[in-house]
């Protein structure tokens, strides 16, 4: 589960990001050179990994680790799977 | 540029990501499980990718089209710098 | 640790991809079409992608299911900081 | 289509690549680190990167170049869709 700091932390650079995302909708609006847009877009997608790599660090130092340290196999085998849906996933 | 059907298009497909952002947001006051919070996010980054896909589309359209046919050598030049730059900045 | 059927399997796929390569390179010695090379090209990195699945999917079971039920914290945090750059490295 | 210079670049290109695999195959072998392991390959994968970059390069600055300056505005619209799909291919 997420603590109370992590939230913290990631809700303030989600508030950021949907600002972002205000801006490009007004440059569209305003019809800004589609290169600016697609930098903006990409600026936003690299704010988005991070905050997927937030969310991801504090995954792994509580859910998984406790799951790891069970003695259930089967719950450890759960968790590498769910890792490596979601490593492919935010994979290449 | 953008022109207004495609800017139409991009501006409702980005009010919708905003939407999906607050969502996420709630999810993590919330407190919610770290692997919805981050399929959530997984699921807004391949929308935005489509947004780029779209002015992307329309940039190849126009303005790139534009620029291939002028006979100044340079300005070619130019626009396949500006691409080969997305490319990279988008890509794997 | 990669374990012997791991190993197997991650060395036949590798020299598979070998195999992939030198196709590539003929195709770019008999002068094909850019794009049927570059098609050639991304299907070559999601072999890699595979082959990177197959030996995190092994590296998630041993060495950090072990690292994870160490009492060491600091083992442990060692492993989350290896995961995440990993993580980071092959994330988008 | 790829001129005789990109063509040699491309392919000296390729055959390092071809080394770094077989490098990858030892190590699998040797029983090296997981890590370690992945690392390579996330070297291969943008050195793979760089090849699709050169050749890409080369086909917008020639085919894509061409297709734009002729005056069938189908064969323009079949380059852009071309062009579109292996963003997608390589995009994130």
């Amino acid at each position: 589960m997420i603590d109370s700091e992590t939230g913290r932390e990631v809700s303030a650079r989600l508030s950021k990001i949907e600002g972002q995302i205000k801006g490009v909708r007004r440059m569209v609006e305003e019809g800004r050179y589609c290169v600016d847009i697609l930098h903006q877009i990409s600026a936003i997608q690299a704010a988005l990994n991070r905050v997927a790599q937030r969310a991801m660090k504090r995954h792994l130092e509580s859910c998984v680790a406790e799951a790891f340290q069970s003695k259930d196999k089967r719950e450890r085998g759960k968790k590498v799977e769910e890792l490596m849906e979601m490593f492919s996933r935010f994979g290449k």
